[in-house]
């Protein structure tokens, strides 16, 4: 078990009261009790310990939180992380590649990848050292995947897509289905536009849960290094996000659409096609971002209006019934002067 | 075939004209012939069925509705359920466990489990007696799951999480995926925060095709018994939702947020994260739920408005050209008068 | 490779220049090199195409686009659909019936059936001619697919639906789980309602990754013929949704709508259960559909509103707060007044 100092030194922090302390565990704040460490957010700095069996807490360093053992650090929420992962290490889904699964004899396999039962990988396919993919997740043909990736059970990523090292993709993630393009025929019969380009995806990327991104009409879709996306999410043929941006549950950008680096987005949200956000841009969850955002801005609402802008309007929006009594009154008081 | 007088038994009504009427299926009011049995919803007490061929119906007790044949009841529609039940038995996806399924040396199967083709069950996993595992479902380790269950093909199920009994997961659901959870460092890179809690879902729930339920960060996800979610929904990580409350498509709850008991919403909602929303609470479709609902109320639009209050303010907001004209005129007039 | 007059006749064009010139391929405009054909959308008849590299463009019939080598059609965008599926020739995913895939002995499978590794085929189920069903996916028992189709990787398809013939399947659908249907007991518990009818998919559909399609209660769910949907979309239970309809992702109908032939949804639409959509009708992305529409017009909003309409009060729900300003200023002005 490791003793406080030792997890200080993990996290690069300081640690004030016993540092010989046992540490058996992580836990939320009111569940941690006397050999678990938890964490109080940068935000928190007012919070109230004294209820708390916690054996220590990582609290930012300038906080003034007085408690018995303490570690002191930049960001407690990445310290979090940190430990949360020393506490938990992940354990292989797999070990080898499975007898039911299926891999073509022209795919090539990296040192120590897993491969889980009834999964499938396809012809030229290649897969880099140390990348787990379960059960029955299907690489189709000609895909790179990089080292050290994790593809959950049932994920799907269709031929010629290109996704990076350490990228993880979540169960029933689709990468790679044909974007959404039909011509019209003079008497409007749908004609479907094959879908012949890729998807790329950089490097630390995360993929949620049952989300999916298109690949290109001709082109390709892109994702840089560190894109996190939650579940559900839909991403357009010919999309670019840029590095390190964020997207929550059920949003959707639509085709052609280029995202800044750094972009976070709420839930629900939806981007129209062929427009640019800039890099930093914020975006409110179940916002309609309808044209293009070229500073760095938070926006929010239907269609999308800077956020100060917005919640002025939506409190006038949510007393319209308040202004129209107002207007019935003074309609009423000049009848009345105008009779004089 | 079972008579009429046996079908009012089935369902706990009386019945009324020929008792021996032979009733060999339950229809949709216009398709129903001579020997079929459909309903009448309670709220359609006034419904024309004089263009009726159904050689029965069942109706509200304290309905006035004339035919020839009737059984009585107190809800029709739970009347309708159980009937269709009745008419149609569910048959087994598979006898026993496939050849091709890959179950873990240490999992336990409870008696008369089937799992499918090509599904895979993980180390120390233990299926509940007559639970069903459909064809590529993934249920990974140390899974619990109770009684009876019924888990369509491609569902998959993440590590440590709990299922009670009767709960049934339709196609393609995720339970358990990685809750999204990020730091950022000084720089703004994002940074994965591990999600090692659980989900535990209580007995009776079902779970729409292609949703998920994230696992929490270090605590729970919690659905109590006999909650319903619908298609597509997605559940945040420590979200926790009490019994049967009911979850139209397309909604999602964001992380840590505390649903009541018997709230209902409609599809496409949006709750923010953190809140609370008490017993009882109704939420139109399309909603956004910024902040916590504190009393059985039934609310609409974005961010949310009491019913009433909303539906108000959502007939002028779409007048407000016709307010704006009032308002031009009243200008002039007032500025004609100062004139004088 | 193709001479530049080939191409115009494979498209029904008429060509420009030099006829001889070999066509290697279609490339995006900016991308395609001087043996690649690229197109200029018709809405672009003054694009600046100096820079091009391309050895040739196609363009409208009627566009004044000035270029060394051009193919003149009615149509750009359908003949570059054209190009693109002659260029790439969607190759097979598999041949023949894979050796771990599970295909009931009471299953029919036509000419030249394609069955990828661990898919699953249930009893009585048929697969017409030339269709090809890919790895994972699991098509339940009594289903009827048509000629040609394509059922991509982990769909899923329930017992008793019927597919026609040319439709794509993308990854991870799920067609025909259950509605979602629910009686309450007096004491507010939710009570399953079985549901057992069907979902019947016309000809040349499309359905899109992740999509889902829920079987109706007791009667069907219909796509007529060429409807396409995007990825992530809703389709309640008894819904009807009339031919060359086109849904873009992540939009909901709920149940027992009436939607009509060539309508056009935009994404995050949500439709209201028990309406109707007349032929033709255009719906903006994110708009609430809450009642019948009549005639064929284009909405926006929610509620929606004719689309002029919604973006009048969409001007001026933007600008309340110049609206109550000039409210209180004649406020003040009519107080002043009625002071003397």
């Amino acid at each position: 078990m490791p003793e406080l100092k030792e997890i200080a030194a993990l996290v690069g922090g300081e640690w004030r009261g016993d540092g010989a302390l046992e540490i058996s565990g992580i836990q939320a704040l009111h569940r941690a009790g006397p050999h678990d460490i938890a964490f109080v957010a940068r935000g928190r700095a007012d919070a109230d310990v004294s209820a708390l069996r916690a054996g220590a807490l990582i609290v930012a360093a300038d906080s003034s939180i007085a408690y018995a053992n303490l570690v002191l650090v930049a960001d407690p929420h990445l310290a979090f992380a940190r430990l949360l992962a020393h506490f938990h290490p992940r354990r292989p889904f797999w070990q080898g590649i499975a007898a039911s699964a299926c891999v073509a004899a022209t795919a090539e396999m990296g040192a120590g990848v897993s491969i889980g039962p009834c999964a499938f990988v396809g012809e030229r396919s290649r897969v880099g050292a140390g990348s787990e993919i379960h059960s029955g997740a299907v690489i189709y043909h000609d895909v790179v995947i990089g080292r050290d990736c994790l593809i959950y059970a049932n994920a799907v990523i269709r031929e010629n897509v290109a996704i990076g090292d350490n990228v993880i993709i979540h169960p029933g993630a689709v990468i790679g289905a044909d974007g959404f393009g039909f011509g019209r025929t003079a008497e409007g019969a749908a004609v479907k536009v094959p879908q012949v380009g890729r998807v790329i995806i950089g490097n630390g990327c995360e993929i949620g849960a049952n989300t999916c991104i298109d690949r290109s009409t001709i082109e390709e879709t892109v994702l840089e290094d560190n894109v996190k996306l939650d579940n559900l999410v839909q991403i357009g043929h010919n999309v670019h996000i840029g590095r390190d941006s964020a997207i929550s549950a059920q949003t959707g950008i639509s085709g052609s659409t280029h995202v800044g680096a750094q972009v976070i987005m709420g839930g629900q949200v939806g981007v129209a096609d062929h427009i640019r956000i800039a890099d930093g841009v914020m975006i409110a969850a179940k916002s309609g971002v309808t044209g293009t955002i070229k500073s760095r801005t938070i926006v929010a609402g239907i269609p999308h209006q800077e956020i100060g802008e917005w919640r002025k309007n939506m409190v006038l929006a949510r007393n319209l019934a308040a202004m129209r009594e107002k207007l019935r009154l003074l309609e009423k008081k000049i009848a009345k002067m105008e009779e004089k």
